[in-house]
């Protein structure tokens, strides 16, 4: 017998394309102050959206960037709460002239919603929102406690999130969060994500003299700041491509065989992998690609400069070379402490008479992992093999997804990702779609996982509230 | 008591300036299609000028390229015969802006004449044609055989001097050449330049992906371009700063104890040369400074880059990177082999699955001696010593000249430099000035040595002719 809330869904199909249609017009570009009517739109619609729907305390949080815009149903006093997570603002459309339908006017296509933002967030975000609406609609209440979080900062690197979360901190009171963001890796492969690698990153400048020199009246007798550059940057690794820096690997959790064989029972073509992008296999020994990918840490060089880089060649020896250098962090590593690593190696590398400058950001974000026997994600497992038929694979992005770890920190509180959006659907990039069977699987899939979380079993919210899971957990449903 | 000409020539001190001024209102800028009618003038100048003096043959050599000027006088049969150097075009004369001058409204301060080109190369050149002019004046003669070439694509790498003296081979058949180009080293210490070091360039292009990748999607199992540029360039050298290239010193001459001892013997401060230019000692050990920046070879990284370089950071593992190299060569090193030695090395360290392009610039050069006991060398020597009072020192440049090299190879010709700029005279940047001194010094040692070489000295004639130089020559004079 199908779900009351998910045919009431499905017969509203149509106006919820309509609407997100709606909402993509929206010009909700965060990057740029160009668009700063079209954020303001956005906020407009959607709070209009959620007070309409019936959620109490609709409004916006702001810590000093673009507003969030908030909305909570707490009326199931003996339910868990979680924190709906998405965002309204989008990336910018350039280059536009690569679109094939104005970017600000979406369209549809076999089965696809073209437009700026429909897959990251708009779509997935919707899904959430309109499951949640379709509830109260239908049968007047929830039966679970919800607090709506749509950010407006995702695509700037969510600046203020952090301060926002500390700020509210009391009204974000939670037992999880569950996030409309974060795509679902592969269109063929039910996958639930379960973990990113974090990020942290590094600027160096070298200067050898006070001005570039002619290479004839000085070149042998001063030192070159590109070979000092090329010197240190090689340094960063060894001959296997493993990173060369004391400490790099500290405290790095590596995969117990549970996990490895879970990972290599994935179906993953690996020759297909490296085909796609021109590129051949380059990573630590004795770790799969996935493996690599997945749970093994990097250092990065993003781009390096200096010296003459025009048309033609001019005899100059170079006083400054610069880089730029990003590391992917797994668990167990701490951003900071994997930054004065690197600052380290690269003092001790430097040497005498050149003088070396490290800007270590400020903005690291540590790799997260859900508790592998974490309620929710073992809720969210069961509702889309209920609602799709097929077990998903736990996969986890080498990507960084800072949300969850910003969560952790502030609100000590896990996240669970549960987006309909698809890894392919280029996002960030021109002709950005959304598959609008998404919407189908989506809604389903919230409907069932919402059912199960509110569905009044001791067991579950004793383990939100900290307890072991019960090995009776799957049993329940 | 005072040579004639050089009597005339001191009369005439004011005439010399204002017609270099004249030169130099010329906007005569050979690497810019916009400045075409700045050559012609110069060119017209010219011509007219050597005309009047009374010189044959005045008119246009051309290869392709800009024309040089030619004239010639050759009316002294038992005498030998001289091509004399010197070049009419100019560097641009940007940036402007930091002019304290107009560049091509030349301004005398403080002894001094401000404008583009004075110093490199149009004061140093219009010493030797007013010099020569001078002796037709005076005499109605000259006592050599001289046959003048003022080339127009210095300042843009002479690109067609090569074939210009082949195609002219016959016209230009001399025993030597005297060259009004090429700076004295300091303003301080009397010297002759008797060699410089050759250049040859190479790019390099390194490929590992066919698009540049998401470090979190791909970062850790795939190879970075940054990275192995960077383990590339590092390999060219050696902990102690020499090339670590197979092959490269291969038939370097080294400097005998006489050669060193001369060099030792130049008063030059190292300290001070380090300091000025904010930087460090970092040569092949076993060298001093001057021994490192005139007979050691360098290959030195001019310019790289690759992946992002702009503002923030940019999480992407760059498939694509680039280098620019050049080298400065000694006597004894062939540019062809050495740029060959360079590219094998690239090769065997450049790892399978990085697609590396190496183009190696046809340009190069090979350094270039005055043969020790040249007698044109040894005559311009003493011709200094004679007119200035002070005995010159034997230097070098670290810098490359190709004139020597090309003339060397087309004509099989010596040159000999006899340039009255100075090295401090900003030529290639704002506010270039030539010391209105290196006239009078100039005039007077041209003089001499013209006196010298055609004073009916069958001895000097018969070294010109390839016969190995008398014990006596000194003697001579």
């Amino acid at each position: 017998m199908i779900d009351p809330v998910l045919m009431w869904l499905n017969n509203d199909r149509e106006n919820i394309i309509d609407r997100l249609k709606e909402l993509v017009r929206c010009q909700s570009v965060s990057t740029d102050s160009f668009y700063s009517d079209g954020m303001a739109d956005a906020r407009a619609l959607l709070v209009s959206r959620l007070n309409k729907a019936g959620f109490a305390n609709v409004g916006e949080l702001e810590a000093g960037g673009h507003p969030a815009i908030y909305a909570e149903w707490l009326e199931a006093p003996a339910a868990p709460t979680f924190i709906v997570y998405g965002h309204y603002d989008v990336q910018p459309p350039d280059p536009v002239d690569k679109w094939h339908s104005a970017p600000f006017d979406p369209e549809i296509r076999d089965g696809r919603l073209y437009g700026r933002g429909v897959s990251d967030d708009k779509g997935p975000s919707s899904i959430a929102l309109e499951t949640l609406a379709a509830f109260l609609s239908v049968e007047g209440r929830l039966p679970i406690n919800v607090k709506i979080l749509l950010e407006g900062e995702e695509e700037t690197g969510s600046a203020t999130l952090r301060a926002l979360l500390r700020k509210y901190s009391d009204r974000l009171a939670a037992d999880a969060v569950l996030s409309a963001d974060g795509a679902r890796w592969r269109a063929d492969l039910a996958s639930v994500n379960v973990g990113s690698r974090g990020n942290a990153r590094c600027e160096i400048a070298l200067k050898t003299a006070s001005k570039d020199l002619h290479s004839g009246r000085f070149g042998g007798a001063v030192r070159n700041a590109l070979h000092e550059m090329s010197a240190l940057l090689a340094s960063l690794h060894d001959r296997d491509g493993g990173a060369a820096v004391a400490g790099f690997y500290d405290g790095v959790v590596e995969l117990d065989d549970r996990e490895r064989q879970r990972i290599a029972d994935i179906p993953f073509d690996e020759d297909r992998f490296f085909d796609d992008i021109g590129a051949s296999a380059r990573g630590e020994p004795g770790y799969s690609v996935l493996e690599q990918l997945w749970a093994r840490p990097t250092l990065e060089i993003n781009g390096m400069w200096g010296g003459y880089t025009g048309e033609g060649s001019k005899t100059v020896t170079p006083c400054e070379a610069f880089a730029k250098l990003t590391m992917r962090l797994v668990p167990g590593q701490d951003p900071e402490k994997v930054g004065m690593a690197l600052a380290a190696h690269l003092r001790a590398a430097c040497p005498p008479g050149v003088d070396l400058s490290i800007d270590l950001d400020q903005g690291a974000s540590a790799a997260y992992l859900v508790p592998k026997a974490h309620p929710l994600l073992m809720a969210a497992e069961i509702a889309i093999e209920s609602a799709l038929g097929t077990a998903p694979v736990r996969v986890r992005t080498g990507g960084t997804l800072p949300l969850s770890d910003i969560v952790k920190q502030t609100l000590g509180l896990d996240t669970v990702m549960l987006s309909f959006s698809t890894a392919d659907e280029d996002f960030h990039a021109p002709n950005e779609f959304f598959r609008l069977s998404a919407i189908d699987d989506g809604v389903a899939t919230w409907v069932k996982l919402i059912r199960m979380l509110g569905g009044h079993t001791p067991g579950l919210y004793s383990v939100f509230k900290g307890q072991k899971p019960t090995e009776t957990w799957r049993d329940l449903y």
